[in-house]
């Protein structure tokens, strides 16, 4: 189990000091009291604040040096300029955790402040939640840290979603909107600058609550990649589902990323590719986290991607069906004996096939829903039912609220439920089933998004977690820091990647001697690390059949090279195999600041070029992830062997993928790598790299 | 201006008959009446039904035929086969319209009924709204002609949104949800089985009003392309928007709907490529309509793409920012002089660039808001403004309101707002925005969809709806009715598309005669009406150069061609130039049984086959919608001149795309064309068809 920073104390405190607290219960400063009365807090309250004696009943104390006990959680809301003093003072008096409502710092510019309080609380011990944040809400043990007014009201019953937000505004809104729609929470965060506890830091705890059934992560940027990783692992390991709204992918939205919190924001197709691959669900809206908050709540799973649509309206079944399509999901035409069992409801113009589309007359039989719905269930195929119910209204829609409920009771696979339905009709029905937990809808497309994740979610737990070895020791360190196309395939061929044959030569008589052993015809490569376009430079010879031609060229390349760049160093000639078949492929290697090394693969050419036909994940990978992106690529049937072509050796071609990645991963002053193109020849027949180039990080 | 029935004595009637009317108001039957007098209806109302003599303070009648009035409109709502007779009387009566809810005709699989009173009407001069519908209500005059239960209640206020549903249940149970979300409808409309009327029909009328600003369409089927696209022309002709639901799909939704109402479903390609081309807005749930329900209910436009985001969540603006790119709008960084009027009310920790974060300290100023709304709206770059407010309650929520409100007042350009807050705290905000006509969202996502849409919209009405020429006749019928390449190549240059130089020879001398004529190197094909595949069948021989090649072929290809189809009728071998340039593409028209002919172009080989790198669009086209759909190829850069490449000469092959797209407007009897390759030289040098292959429809 990977190792964690233990939040029990701010969770679960047994004292707590508010700073600057205020006789104005509406204020910021003056909220937390509030809040924690209400929600009926146990613990010791002690209200600092020189301009009182006591508050609202509690002794108010003029500092924290004065406290008479050590709080677990001290509470700041004043300037930010008086924040640092009283982290001394809470050092003073070994508080463990500080909450800082407090704005000002590092977004307005002024680093110096932050540092200054992140120095402090280092020496101190202080972990710090905030600054500029609106705290946080732990609803088990009833501990609101928090002054948003969306906490106002009687105290919320806590659920089994837990949201850590970095964005305070945002978190509180959503998480407002969310409870309004049913939503109930086990455990709400909000970091705001995070200067110490990020969002992952209480992700990572909150995870270790084995009723914690959905974590949504509001994330405007993320420091250390494989911490967020471990966070998403060790939540697989526990089953709980990883849902994260990532803010500041387009340009625009970029720049305001930056002035914003000064986060930094990664790029958007590597963000996608590394949340596909460790199967984190991405959102993006409000929306998406009520959804979710919806379906995740009831504990039923679904076992794979089947769904059965039963509906009162045949236009809504179609709709739905083409929303599951959109989703991944499939609607499987039911087996005959099933049809059969659901015959006997269905009249003659509605349909048994799944959309089972029952007409508005299910409602004249009391035995035509349940009958339906339980024929259904029982299916072995089916493995999450969604009922779509039109304006069913009065006692109809009635006994379909119960008949609901009786089908929820008895099985284990999920059941959703799309009522489209004015309130003043609906209301009661829907209330009803609410309670019971039947996650509930009133837009097929938000329905089909929430199975979505259902279905997704046992594809994620179904697929084991695979620990990828890698071993070895960096060779780069051997290889000269200017790299030419000769020396990168040193560094591959090094690793076990297969290359052409060929052999680095100084004179014309060793390019010569070099051609008769490796065989003709042969290509001449000018080798210089300032010569990186080669074909441009007029530095490359191909298809060479024999001493004349090599005569002819040796000399014109190496000429035409120093014309194009007079002050190339140039480091000899390569003599190469030609590689005369084979699809182009390319693989490459793009260090990413957050998450390390990703691993590219693509087909070479045009389809990179202007398709950007490309694959990519998170290295280092294993076969069968290699496969799985190579499988991916448009250009696929290409190599699975499309017109009337042989298929390729994609084993191969995955066996060097999954290499590459690895060696990416030993291979630390590795910046970018770039293997293109690399032949993939007719099954059977391997690889063959025909060209590439490492770019090392520059010098620190 | 197109043709339209003419409903106004359906939306309008003078009389209304009711036959079967119930003296229970909750059934089916008697809804009808409750509501007639609900609305205050002020004609005639009558019902019939020979169980009563009177209901509910109204004479009732035993028969149509007893009526003392000719009704403008009869709703029938008895059974099925009771139908026909109440339709004579109908006739009797002179009645023009009738609506009937009685199901169980074509969707029952019993088309006999159905045939039945199809025919009594015809013959009667009955128009038929239904059957197996939930009628219509006109809310303007206050006439409903239904049974929903959707309508209980107090009458509704009439808005300016118009909506024809082809499912009756999908129909109403959807605009009921909009009407709680606030959406006002001027029309709304259901049709059933549509045996007579379609809702193109009631499209085509409802849009003759001009107080309608949004049409929304629900559709299973279409039976006439035209018609529906002559709607979309004229409802473009008076700045009506027009969106569809197009359900079916999935395959498996397609086999729903054909069981559901026996609707022809399209392929969903040609549907989308026609939307698009025409301007439509694709929807596809019931949070669509209400969304551009609610955009459009507001009286303004967008003159671009540009928006503003004012926002006190920097988090939610940039999400809000991602979303807007998604969606295709763009939030251009502001202007140095908007910044600098903004910047005041700015804290330094927000952001001046757009998106505009004022953060909550903006409520501290009272000009701060209202000061950022206006430099934004005057700015003249931008085109709609969308304000996000997070938690913000109390007074200082009850300020932004009345801000919003007045910006909203002085501005002709689109405002809307995503207020994320609960309902507690935000409703009475929330009320009084929506009654000012401010569109109000809870998601950003769909906020930044109904922004888009007014965008898109923008975009549509800036095209000029050009009028395409299409002249000449038919060539076809001069030709075989089985055609080889050479004989569709035959009518390709009649229409003058540039193709291969090339002759149909009876004998080798005839070839050898014809291959110094034409030139070497050249190209032999057997050509067959029956061998299609020529390569597979070995009946082609490339790059023939002299004589001796073309003796040793010319036998060789006749041969495999009599082995591979022993029984084929060879109509000589086509002596052919070979083009040794040039960007293989292709060109296609495959005619749609809705749309009629569909004009296809792509880039040949592997980018139709496997990437399936097409752009479609209903024929005929002008050379500039072709030059569009040649840009929205991904391999277009290989025309434009990719990888050094030279640019191809795009106009040519646009010509041609135009041209093929009105000769199959004319060729009535071809069925689909498939010209592959045709060579795409470089600029300045034109195309050439080098194969292609018509079918003809085959004889009926």
């Amino acid at each position: 189990m990977s190792s964690y920073v233990d939040l029990g104390r701010l969770f679960r405190p047994k004292n707590i000091a508010i700073v600057g607290a205020s006789s104005n219960l509406d204020s910021i400063s003056g909220r937390p009291l509030k809040l924690l009365n209400r929600y009926n807090y146990k613990g010791g309250i002690f209200p600092v604040n020189p301009k009182y004696d006591s508050l609202h009943g509690f002794v108010c104390y003029p500092d924290v040096r004065s406290l008479p006990v050590s709080p677990d959680v001290v509470i700041i809301g004043v300037r930010a300029n008086l924040v640092p003093d009283i982290l001394e003072q809470c050092g003073e008096k070994n508080v463990p955790f500080v909450v800082i409502f407090s704005s000002g710092f590092a977004e307005a510019d002024d680093p110096f402040l932050q540092e200054k309080i992140v120095s402090i609380a280092k020496k101190r011990n202080i972990r710090i939640v905030g600054p500029n944040c609106q705290g946080l809400v732990n609803f088990v043990d009833g501990v609101p840290l928090s002054f948003s007014a969306s906490l106002d009201g009687e105290p919320l019953k806590p659920g089994n979603i837990a949201y850590v937000s970095q964005s305070g505004a945002f978190g509180f809104a959503s998480f407002a909107l969310s409870v309004d729609s049913g939503v109930n929470f086990r455990y709400v965060v909000t970091t705001g600058n995070q200067v110490d506890l990020d969002v992952v830091d209480f992700g990572r705890y909150i995870i270790e609550d084995k009723e914690v059934k959905l974590l949504i992560l509001y994330l405007e940027g993320l420091e250390d990649g494989s911490k967020f990783l471990d966070l998403v692992q060790r939540a697989k390991e526990r089953e709980i589902p990883v849902a994260v709204l990532k803010v500041g992918r387009s340009e625009v939205a970029k720049k305001a990323a930056k002035s914003h919190t000064a986060a930094l924001t990664g790029d958007k197709a590597v963000w996608d590719a590394v949340f596909k691959q460790y199967g984190v669900i991405s959102i993006s809206d409000v929306e998406d986290i009520i959804d979710l908050g919806t379906i995740f709540s009831s504990p039923k799973r679904a076992r794979g991607k089947n769904v059965a649509v039963l509906t009162t309206s045949g236009g809504a079944g179609i709709i739905m069906t083409d929303l599951l399509d959109d989703f991944g999901l499939e609607v499987p035409i039911l087996s005959p004996e099933i049809q059969e069992k659901i015959k006997p409801y269905i009249p003659p113009f509605g349909s048994c096939l799944n959309p089972v589309d029952m007409t508005a007359q299910v409602i004249n039989d009391p035995k035509g829903f349940p009958g339906c719905l339980d024929a259904v269930l029982e299916c072995p195929d089916i493995d999450m039912v969604t009922v779509i119910i039109s304006m069913i209204t009065g006692e109809s829609g009635r006994q379909m609220t119960e008949d609901l409920i009786a089908a929820n009771k008895h099985t284990i696979k999920p059941i959703n439920c799309s009522w489209l339905i004015d309130n003043k009709h609906g209301e009661a029905f829907l209330r009803q089933l609410k309670a019971e937990g039947i996650p509930l809808f009133q837009s097929l497309r938000r329905s089909a998004f929430a199975l979505s994740a259902l279905g997704k979610w046992n594809e994620v737990l179904s697929k084991p977690t695979t620990e990828i070895m890698v071993k070895g020791s960096p060779y780069l360190p051997n290889l000269p820091f200017m790299m030419t196309e000769y020396d990168s395939k040193r560094l591959l061929a090094y690793w076990g990647v297969p290359v052409t044959k060929e052999r680095l030569c100084l004179s014309l008589e060793e390019a010569l001697d070099a051609s008769e052993e490796i065989g003709y015809p042969i290509a001449l490569k000018v080798m210089s690390p300032q010569i990186l376009h080669k074909t441009e430079a007029g530095a490359v010879a191909l298809n060479l059949n024999g001493e004349e031609q090599i005569r002819n060229a040796y000399g014109r390349i190496l000429e035409n090279a120093r014309k194009h760049c007079p002050d190339a160093q140039i480091e000899g000639v390569l003599v190469q195999e030609m590689v005369s078949d084979g699809l182009e492929c390319m693989i490459g290697i793009k260090r990413d600041p957050i998450f390390g090394p990703i691993i590219v693969v693509g087909l070479g050419g045009i389809y990179v070029e202007v398709l950007k036909d490309v694959s990519m994940r998170r290295a280092p990978i294993d076969e069968n992830m290699a496969y799985e992106m190579i499988g991916e690529l448009k250009g696929y049937p290409l190599l699975a062997g499309a017109r009337g072509q042989k298929r390729k050796d994609v084993k191969a071609l995955a066996e060097v993928v999954s290499l590459v990645s690895k060696l990416a991963c030993i291979e630390n002053e590795l910046e970018e790598l770039d293997i293109n193109p690399i032949f993939v020849l007719d099954e059977g027949k391997g690889v063959l790299v025909a060209d590439a180039l490492v770019l090392r990080k520059t010098k620190e």
